[in-house]
């Protein structure tokens, strides 16, 4: 018997703007969350920020994360900010729980709080930071819509999605900095663009791949145990690199391919769209046997209980009959 | 800007099978999970068991509860198996750290591991225990369908859903008891004979009012700290007698006006049945300012971020297209 059921959206693009598949509503605008962190990534790159502070493929990977809130990555984060002369306290992110509970268990055993640093988001925050002190900019305020920092990450978005987004919907996300409503069709060929950035001009296309290979090498930073944004970009070996968003979106660069998939679970769940990006993975024919083993658990869980007895499992099933574009 | 939409089915049925209102698909069998409970739990009461143990309204209570795990709940728990001269190792549910965060955060802090007592079903498996004890039944292996304790519990279904579930689907819940598919109609019809249990005889209708009582007297041991069904049975003052289960399902018992109400988020999630019930009970005319006061954090919240902003709230919208019955 099917118990649950999720709709998801997607659409996979190339750097062209050719779309190759479509399942559901590509068109309506989506809010692409931590999704887009990659792209979001770029001002820090391109702007010698992260030359300025000798960043490693470990911070980049940071930058662009949605983290587990563990000791490697809050240390990671802490030793950074020290290095740019910063503190937690410059972080405007907010305090969370780190959200791998087992981490969450060993900081309250220490009898610690979370802070700022254990923010899912406090590598993109120190991106910003790093970026904002590069360029003389204040640091105070910088997760604001207004201030530089948040409006590079537009333009960037524009130049990536190819439209005007000075009307497109805002909200604010969970770490405080605006995240923009951009359909699904753009977004995939934002990332496919990000995938193939050859027509983007050698110091953008540079900037694309030192990020791209950054993931890929270091896919603990950008989430964490028992997740699959690190089981995937570590096993696809640079083939694949994804990033998640709340409320189930999903972003895949594919670099081999010059493609790029999005994916929007309609009601919001992280389970609906891993389902789905393991099928559309599967469908172009870019999983391996590397891929499955470290991906499976994630994309067609076997579901057990407390007991550990098998009681289900999440299946995704490609709808045939949707048009391809 | 609507980012995520669930999908709630759900039936108002009063206890003579009168269809008053219904969204959605009702006659799909769906899992009724742990939102059964207050019915599962009539055996327990019926046998005498509850009485030759002395059962309290707390540990009735905690025999329908999906519990948080708090200090309160384990230490009942624990208190009631002594009492029946039996232990923790008795319990076939599994262990699992306590879903109230601050909990298990505790219990961390502490340097103590969950036990089967910390299960959010262990109430429930007390009860099983209490029951097969009593009744002189062997107590290892009482989850499984074959046993007495399983078997009486179909039979309490079969007469509140008026169905032979001999052909049911069967599920294993999360603590390895199976759960039976029933469409929401008839579920709808089970809670509401549960509601107005005046033609099932005087004995099933002072069982069903004793644990009627038992959730309304005592909600914080059907679910704990921070949770709808404890705001819930808490607020209502027994107008409402409310249950959620996994995978979006919701069941309440209105005795005032002898109605059912069946729920089940299509997708699985609680958000989605949290707000159809907050908007189905407003629809019934049995929200007051206390209850609202105490619900209205999770029937219709206001969304913030780790900052504190606002950025969001979640709403229902009950189909007036639909079809009543």
């Amino acid at each position: 018997m099917v118990e649950s059921v999720h709709q998801v959206n997607a659409a996979v693009m190339d750097a062209a703007g050719t779309l190759l598949h479509r399942w559901g509503d590509i068109e309506k605008p989506v809010y692409l969350r931590s999704a887009i962190k990659p792209i979001q990534a770029l001002p820090f790159v391109e702007s010698g920020a992260a030359d300025a502070c000798n960043a490693t493929d470990r911070e980049i990977s940071l930058a662009c994360a949605s983290h587990t809130g563990e000791d490697i990555h809050v240390d990671a984060v802490t030793a950074w900010l020290d290095r740019l002369g910063l503190g937690i306290e410059d972080l405007e992110c907010g305090a969370h729980w780190p959200s791998y509970r087992p981490a969450e268990r060993a900081l309250a055993a220490r009898g610690e709080q979370p802070t700022a640093a254990h923010n899912n988001c406090s590598g993109k925050h120190t991106g910003f930071l790093a970026t904002a002190r590069h360029l003389g900019e204040p640091l105070q305020g910088y997760i604001h819509l207004d201030h530089p920092v948040q409006q590079r990450i537009v333009r960037v978005l524009e130049d990536f999605t190819g439209l005007d987004l000075s009307r497109a919907p805002i909200g604010i996300d969970g770490c405080s900095i605006p995240t923009l409503g951009v359909p699904l069709d753009r977004a995939a060929l934002a990332i496919a663009r990000f995938a193939d950035p050859s027509a983007l001009g050698a110091e953008r296309a540079a900037a694309c791949h030192r990020i791209q290979q950054a993931i890929a090498c270091e896919p603990m930073m950008i989430a964490g145990s028992d997740r699959l944004c690190t089981a995937l970009n570590g096993s696809a070996r640079g083939a694949v690199i994804a990033k998640v968003g709340a409320e189930g979106v999903y972003l895949a660069a594919l670099p081999k391919l010059g493609l790029g998939i999005s994916m929007k679970t309609v009601d919001g769940t992280t389970r609906g769209c891993e389902a789905a990006l393991g099928a559309v993975l599967e469908t172009l024919g870019v999983m391996t046997d590397e891929m499955h083993t470290a991906m499976d658990g994630f994309t067609r869980p076997v579901l057990k209980n407390w007991n550990g007895f098998e009681v289900g499992q999440i299946e995704a099933h490609l709808d045939a009959a949707q048009p391809e574009g």
